[in-house]
């Protein structure tokens, strides 16, 4: 594993649970734990019983006991890392986003394209559609039971850019961020809606916006950085089978932590999401009753319910970082099996296109724009 | 009043119950009711006593017992009514939408405008803006209570065509009803937009969807007509502050019924509302203590929130129809006081134009589309 | 009508949109209203629209005019007043609770059996039986919904005496107002659990207590008054089908303000009530698909629902009052069918009888009480 | 660690958490797993790295490499290992509850008493003290956020025998589990009663009751085995500052998967949570200002918020398996420290003798019994 941050402890967490709770075909073990300041990692490693911390991820991805590597760094380096890895014959995971441009990401997408023909796999980290509720409701519209969709509300809330005083990161430069909640956030809300409805975006319509262009930085300096990326976006869009769409990613809404959202209508039902409350789905079912019609809140930990037969007895909820488990097991199973782990890092791409499809349309106030699609 | 319809038995009780709860310093007596069709209209006035019923609404107006004309008729008689009741000196309440056409609605501002010079006065029915949770959201923001806005997420969401089974009616003509979900419901949501924040909206990026095309006759013969209006609209928007906007109406949400809601974000606070729990106001103050913020469930039913010390003990709550009273009790007091009631024709005019703008920019795929501005 | 009141506006406001909104085989007319101090019911019946007041009931019930005598006076003139009327041959509307005591209501409820082999009806105003949802819950559980009932879970909670300094008044003296939370409110918990479940509760054990004892008089005199009354109940309690219950009535709920609640668990599914909620019925149905298990919100306000046609479309909540109408509705019918209504001044004994139960067994410190039973 | 089954994985996935997420002064290790059955111990130690398997308990106990026992047995067997650890001179952490009779929990307390003497501390698992939501609710009751305590509504709600049919187990034997819902849940509803507000209980009146008296066995013999415990109790009770409370604990709460509920009413405000929605805590202030009051939903996951520095960002939720890390830590900091974690087996007496109590009431019938206090 490459990274130390955030994400190296959610992945760290990941594969041991993945261990601990599941029976995986493989049983994956902890090789070398990869990051350039070999403090940091150690540090992480040491929590986590990682044996060996690399400072050179080349090094890292030239040992023999490392067979897949999990790539956790920034965006900027995973298409040299994934590459080399890659050809290395190492299965890869990679955090999202894919790239920090659609150039990387289809390079990174020909690799997988081109390891895959000698059965080394890959996975793009869009952790969210292993949270079983996710998971649940994409099961449930493959099964017809919303019908056909007409709209999507997607959006992914948070808000810890609302006070206009909070300091400069790197975060805020599109130069090593790539975008700011749009490609941060916006993706997933773009990847979940995807996946749940198993439609295409075809085309958008949006717009974006910087609050605030200048923010003190954080070494006391009294010196400001420039704000480069988006704060926020909003846009609509049309899904291969006709339905409409509404998307909004920010980092300005106030009081809204890690607001993930999707509610769906179709001609049969409706389903509605919110990750703040990630146990949860709510399902409207118009088939049923008039009587007794409304929006049902199943609490998603149940044994049959996807992949919790694995955790606690029902009402016992998982947290954040469970679908990191989950990740981890099925793309152990994939490997395994010779099968091709999902989302692939195509995936990612088609998500990059039109992330950038939003910022032509953006830049051109909203003229709409159309994504290929497969 | 004129109508007797869904709304004609609404208004009649917003003005008998704002005498019966209220001490409006002007009290209202019914004076005759008007319709075309006498049989319905005589059902109506029964039921509410209404002494007389007139089947011609120039009658109405001519009658020397009447001063103000209640105009409760599909929205292509407006202007015509409406114009004719102001030049012949009554008070003139009109249901929303202002009218079906830009031109129309001009000539009904320009009608008031020039009342008004005489002491008539003239008044929208964007009766929402007086649930008291939203006249509550409103003082809340002019407080300063949000700080500065930075996104607003409207919507109105119902569900009646859903079933693409469900017959034809004159609501589905762009002739009959102008627009579809767009005017209808969506012009609620731009309403009540502009009147909580107290900003107006300066252009449009949208799209409009017609899901069913044909739909059977209700006459059981077999035959179609043809849907010549939006089903539902999305729209993306800026608002003079500078906040980014997500709109969207529908009648497709499967589930939702009459899901008027309203979310803003500002820089010390948010706010969340929906008419199908109108009672309830959802406030975040990002200024309180940090380990006890969070949306805080304010059941608007205090005597010291707006219109409540009038009806009845905390926690009885309101329904749909009591906002026709506070309605009533406004315009009765501007008219007793000589001062404009809220919202004037003209702000129905401004909501027209927006709405035109957005059906401008979906015929344009999309196209950003300024809307004039006072 | 007898009582000028909260409740005198709650009967007015129910018996007249009981005709402007349904078609009740008998068609109400205000003939006189009733009020020892002319000023105070002058104002009411100004209101209403009341042609007469009367400040001596007697008079009033004598009047050829007065079919049906509704009273809304303190509970400790119901049983003279009702007596006297239904021997007069006048059908009596009475509000809850049935009396002040266990011996005025036996009266009561002998002379409505006298009354009733003459054709006289009478009813008690627990009206939140008349609650949509109520209603609805109480035909899921008659048509086996939940199955075999094993818990109850029911309370009414307040917070208008939270404050110790809130001032003294008549409802916190024995003499006067009979009990405290535990008659005001408990009693309306209870009739609810009965009415809902179809079982009658056999026995209970409980404990009452007055945390404030003291409190200033209203008058600025500085003196105080004693409160006589408990403030608080809570008791546990078994059902004739064997299910556990409790129950609490308080005054002391801070934040509630009036929360009616009801939660039923039986063998096949479970509902949810809250009276702050009113519009809102929650229902589980464990015989449904496991995977999509769980609570459904159901928002009674469709067209199916009971008294729902008669009102606006779906999602157009009702309120507070909208009960009242639904009681005279059906006193109305049973009137004009030659039914009776209910529920009537027996069950309205029995719930007395069980109140009793419950301070009888407070006094003795929670043993056992049981209730008699039909 | 003793223990293989459902709390033996919750348990060792503490130790683990607490050793990656927090920085504890003492850091755990795992030394050897206790367990009869050597496939099913040996089960858990292969995915959980625990290196050594010990089938006889008093083998544990007697390595040198053992400093701290926990305990997670079946409740009769917690007394025998916990006294003989103890006098080992290993820190005991054990399960709730703590012993199947008050006889065996008075030892228990004793041998916890005279190991203190000497500087070996003693714990039990009352798990639900460290879920973030009620250790900050015990903070903002200490605080006096809500002043003088009122109400206490607490239950514990599960519904796994709701079905008729489901099969007979060890946990429904009065010998193997000394009781039913009452002390396995209702255990944890007493228990966190009294750490949030404080206070002690001093008094109950209880009943007790057995839906279903015999069940299938599980073997498939067709044969039935005899249910000896309670399937739910119900009771009321008074706290030590005068406060009314509400109890219940059932296994029949169709739909309530693991409904842990407390509300709290005192004179200046309000809290409630449910363990189903576990990372959120409601709060009333009703000290604030009357216009926007209201129940706040506290999204416990700020880092201020208490235990939460070490996990993930704010909205990223915690799970059930979390407050086991808690647990590890703080008992880690108490031994470092030399200070007596909390709870303490004294406090677990005193719960076992107030669950006594209540069997004592229930057996006659709901009498008021008086709980022995400090």
């Amino acid at each position: 594993m490459i990274g130390y941050g955030f994400m190296g402890a959610a992945h760290s967490q990941g594969w041991r649970n993945a261990r601990s709770f599941f029976d995986p075909p493989l049983r994956p073990r902890f090789a070398a734990l990869g990051g350039r300041n070999r403090d940091a990692a150690g540090h992480l490693a040491d929590r986590f019983d990682w044996p060996v911390v690399e400072t050179d991820w080349r090094a890292l991805i030239a040992r023999d006991d490392v067979g897949i590597v999990d790539i956790c760094t920034p965006g900027d380096t995973h298409a040299e890392i994934a590459i080399a890895a890659l050809e290395a014959g190492k299965h890869v995971l990679c955090e999202k986003p894919l790239a920090n441009s659609v150039a990387e990401a289809e390079a990174m997408a020909a690799a997988a394209e081109t390891a895959r023909a000698r059965g080394i796999r890959s996975m793009l980290g869009f952790t969210y559609r292993r949270v079983p509720a996710l998971t649940l409701a994409r099961r449930l519209v493959a099964e017809g039971r919303i019908g056909e969709l007409r709209h999507v509300r997607a959006r992914y809330l948070q808000d810890w850019l609302g006070d206009p005083a909070a300091p400069y990161t790197w975060r805020m430069s599109r130069e090593r961020a790539g975008s700011g909640a749009l490609g941060d956030i916006g993706a997933h809300a773009v990847d979940i809606t995807q996946y749940v409805t198993g439609e295409w975006i075809t085309g958008v319509s949006g717009l974006t916006e910087t609050f605030v262009r200048e923010r003190p930085l954080a070494d006391g300096s009294g010196g400001t950085g420039q704000v480069t990326v988006d704060d926020a976006a909003v846009f609509t869009a049309r899904l291969g089978g006709g339905a409409l769409a509404s998307f909004e990613a920010t980092r300005y809404a106030t009081g809204r932590k890690n607001a993930l959202r999707l509610e769906l209508n179709g001609t049969r039902g409706s389903l509605a999401f919110d990750l703040e409350d990630l146990n949860v789905l709510h399902f409207h079912d118009a088939t049923a009753d008039t009587l007794t019609q409304g929006f049902t809140r199943i609490l998603v930990t149940e044994a049959e319910h996807p992949y919790l037969d694995a955790w606690w007895p029902p009402g016992h909820g998982l947290g954040y970082e469970h679908a990191f488990a989950h990740q981890s097991v099925d793309l152990l199973t994939a490997i395994a099996e010779g099968t091709d782990p999902e989302p692939s890092f195509a995936d990612g791409l088609r998500v990059q296109r039109l992330l950038a499809a939003v910022e032509e349309s953006a830049a051109g106030n909203g003229v709409w724009t159309a994504v290929p699609t497969p």
